[in-house]
């Protein structure tokens, strides 16, 4: 364990006071000589306590009055649009974006000073030692992990683990209704396969996460684009509109929790009232589960597949944000659907492969992984927050964004016709990687959108290429209202 | 090491003289005493070395005379039948293979005594020991391994080992072209989905593993079985035949090379005229070389891909049989739908985890995996043999089989009108696992026969097994001729 300095034990003390309104802002913070009074420290570590602060953008200092709370700078920014609901996107309207995420993935894979295109925290962020251990550990535990045929169905003390931590956000399921899959990918490609077939129409979010633009396109499937809150998710209405209007909709996919890209979270109401509507409608609910243990606090939201009472809710998700963005670990639970899905997983790819799976098991049912949670939980907080500031301070006027609960992305709207696409061509050209709004959606409605990773420590290297990444869409701003003029 | 007692590398000495007919059916065994005078041992070891061969099968002691080469029993059996090339099986005759197929796998969960149904070799012959110590020094040479985000594109050590190792059966590529799949099954699915679609025909060898009917199946694809030679492979008369008669016919699937269930090895001629037939057609030709690594003997085989000049052929490979059974690590050439493959690839379950494909590609580059491969195919070789013996004594009278020149299976033919699930239900009831023959085909035709592995080393509890299998094979076999009468 690293010792963390006292100044900065100190400095997270105040950062809390100012997160729950304690310190407003405004507000006077406790003077230098205060500060060593209450705390028993020395001048030079009040100070480093205030100086800190100031940098990470929580103070101002006031030239002979002290430290005042500051107003962010991000409380400034308008926050995102919310969307017109009555508007839906014929399904038909585009297909490409496969070859289009393609083409954005291959230019992105030369290595680059600053990768802000990611979906998981930096590496620092997850337990590498712990689970090194584990591995060698599992290895003389099991000598012949590698080399014996894994066991049939997949590793049983992954499911009885997934199983047991799924009460936490409220699924109650037997162990041998969890299937390990690669990834929540491959959890996506099972679902959708179990319910539709090449042809049908599938509900989503829109924005919407482009991997599962991806796999409809690929499995030849239909997307309809629901519009979608920043702040409350899928609109209900909107997907009650789309019901009526068309009667081929096979599936309804929705990431309830941080949704990808917006960062949405769906109240409790609507979780409810979503599972209900699907339910009555004969239509199969997919749930995404990627992110919901990243929400800020200590509670874990509750499930839509908590709500489901007749399988109607298939739940895929993975460790890949949580725990380790190198294991592949997801999986599944199909519902109604679950001997098709056992089926075609097999098929897919067989059963996973154990040693990993060991690994997660004995991590996941550890109280190191609570330790873990809250730590990530409350280093990314810092992070989006010390992102959504750079955000508010370096990005050019007409920008608009929401910062999300949790999470390890923020969504960013640009001045209205921004290209992404020139945004994202001039930062590699800078070596930074962004991933341009063209990707999360079949339509060109987010062309003028970025997301931005805030998973990684906020360095003075991160901040150089935020100011550089704010100066190129200053001028691709600029640039697209002249042409427009 | 182990160090192999003295008997035993004196008794491997002879066996060899009689495996390449130095030693012929009938020939004495040098005296007990000349073998102490020549290789300078004692009489029981002289001794020991005979009644070794002699429990192996491969001698017999006379009253008085001594030790003679014995006639093997399963010279005796009858070859498997050659397929009437004539009689297609219509393509749309039947669907349910992938529950059948389910069906008798989730039987099969349970722990058995005896496992006759796996077609890899029994951990034992894979180098667990190398492959651990390889896991250990792989994660202190890139500690955030498990946490960084995989390297896009999948790991490079893998792809330029296997392009390397890729030059013993004749193909030549660059380590780029190698995209990293989870087994075999990940890259046959991606190859299917590369070139057809749902609706589609496509021709496979008959019988033909039932992984790949499952597969298609899954995929909304029509299997054309195509009669296939328990020696030569597929029938071209057949399949041209084939080509002739339908046109959706979208791709071809063969495993040149030990085909599974039949163990053929397709000669250097037809693997030629079938790569040219192909390509005159322009359909594209699916290769599967799950074992072209374990044919008898030091040369591997020239693969299909060899003679392939305009990237018509796909390559589909894993290491599943031949390095490590516990590892999901497989690879595909994607040919002219290369770009296809990546973008499938990615969209199906991302890239592999990095762990075991640094393992996989640090053994794979090393001469323990040479000396591996050597060993593993003498093994394999010897443990056949036996197992092909016992067939032959325990059998009832109407079995057929050939043996295949490697591998880990034999197909073996059992009297006519046996039912193979009969005979799969009966063993499971003594706790003995086997793989029934209605599995291989969308048909009935191969409902008398059976796969039985011949990888696991030949016990004393395995020659229990085959025994008791034996029996329970001539009950049914006597059963279905009496209900007949
Ligand atoms: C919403 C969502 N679903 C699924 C995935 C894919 O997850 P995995 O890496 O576990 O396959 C992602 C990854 O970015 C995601 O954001
Ligand atoms: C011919 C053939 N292809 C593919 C496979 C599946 O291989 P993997 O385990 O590498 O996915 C098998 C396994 O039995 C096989 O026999």
């Amino acid at each position: 364990m690293q010792t963390i300095p006292l100044y900065r034990q100190l400095a997270d003390h105040y950062l809390n006071a100012i997160r729950c309104g304690t310190l407003k802002v405004g507000d006077r913070m406790p003077s230098v000589r205060k500060l060593m009074q209450v705390h028993g420290v020395s001048l030079s570590t009040s100070l480093q306590l205030c100086r800190h602060l100031e940098t990470e953008g929580w103070l101002e200092a006031r030239p002979r009055s002290g430290y005042f709370v500051r107003q962010p700078r991000r409380a400034r920014l308008i926050p995102a649009q919310e969307p017109t609901v009555g508007k839906l996107i014929d399904p038909a309207q585009f297909v490409g974006i496969h070859e289009r995420v393609s083409e954005i993935i291959s230019q992105g894979q030369r290595p680059v000073k600053c990768n802000l295109a990611r979906a998981t925290g930096g590496p620092a962020l997850y337990p590498h030692q712990q689970l090194r251990s584990l591995t060698v550990s599992t290895l003389r535990r099991y000598p012949e992990l590698l080399t014996k045929p894994i066991s049939p169905g997949g590793n049983r003390e992954l499911k009885a683990a997934l199983a047991k931590r799924a009460l936490d956000c409220g699924i109650s399921i037997s162990a041998e209704e969890v299937v390990i899959t690669n990834g929540c990918i491959e959890a996506l490609n099972l679902a959708l396969r179990a319910v539709a077939q090449a042809g049908d129409v599938i509900a989503v979010e829109s924005p919407t996460f482009y991997g599962l633009l991806q796999v409809l396109e690929s499995l030849g499937m239909k997307a309809l684009e629901i519009p979608t809150s920043p702040s409350t998710g899928i609109s209900l209405e909107a997907l009650e509109l789309a019901m009526r209007t068309y009667d081929n909709i096979k599936a309804v996919v929705v990431v309830p929790h941080l949704q990808n890209p917006l960062g949405s979270i769906m109240p409790e109401q609507h979780k409810q009232r979503l599972v209900a509507l699907c339910e009555a409608q004969q239509i199969p609910l997919i749930e995404d589960d990627s992110y919901s243990t990243l929400v800020d606090g200590d509670k874990i939201p509750t499930a839509l597949k908590h709500w489901d009472h007749s399988g109607n809710v298939i739940f895929c998700a993975s460790v890949h944000k949580i725990l380790a963005p190198g294991l592949r670990v997801g999986w599944i639970l199909g519902g109604r659907w679950q001997a098709r899905v056992n089926m075609l997983k097999y098929a897919h790819t067989r059963y996973n492969e154990e040693l990993s799976q060991i690994v997660a098991a004995t991590f996941i049912l550890s109280s190191a992984y609570d330790r873990h949670l809250r730590k990530l939980r409350s280093t990314l907080a810092q992070q989006r927050e010390r992102t959504a500031e750079a955000i508010a301070t370096y990005f050019p006027e007409g920008t608009r964004m929401n910062t999300p609960a949790g999470g390890v992305s923020i969504w960013v709207e640009m001045p209205p016709n921004t290209s992404s696409k020139a945004v994202f061509d001039a930062a590699l050209e800078q070596s930074i990687l962004v991933s341009p709004g063209l990707l999360y959606s079949n339509s060109n409605r987010f062309d003028h959108f970025l997301r931005i990773n805030c998973g990684m420590p906020y360095t003075q290297d991160l901040d150089d290429a935020m100011r550089t990444l704010g100066r190129i869409i200053q001028h691709k701003s600029h640039l697209k209202q002249h042409i427009a003029a």
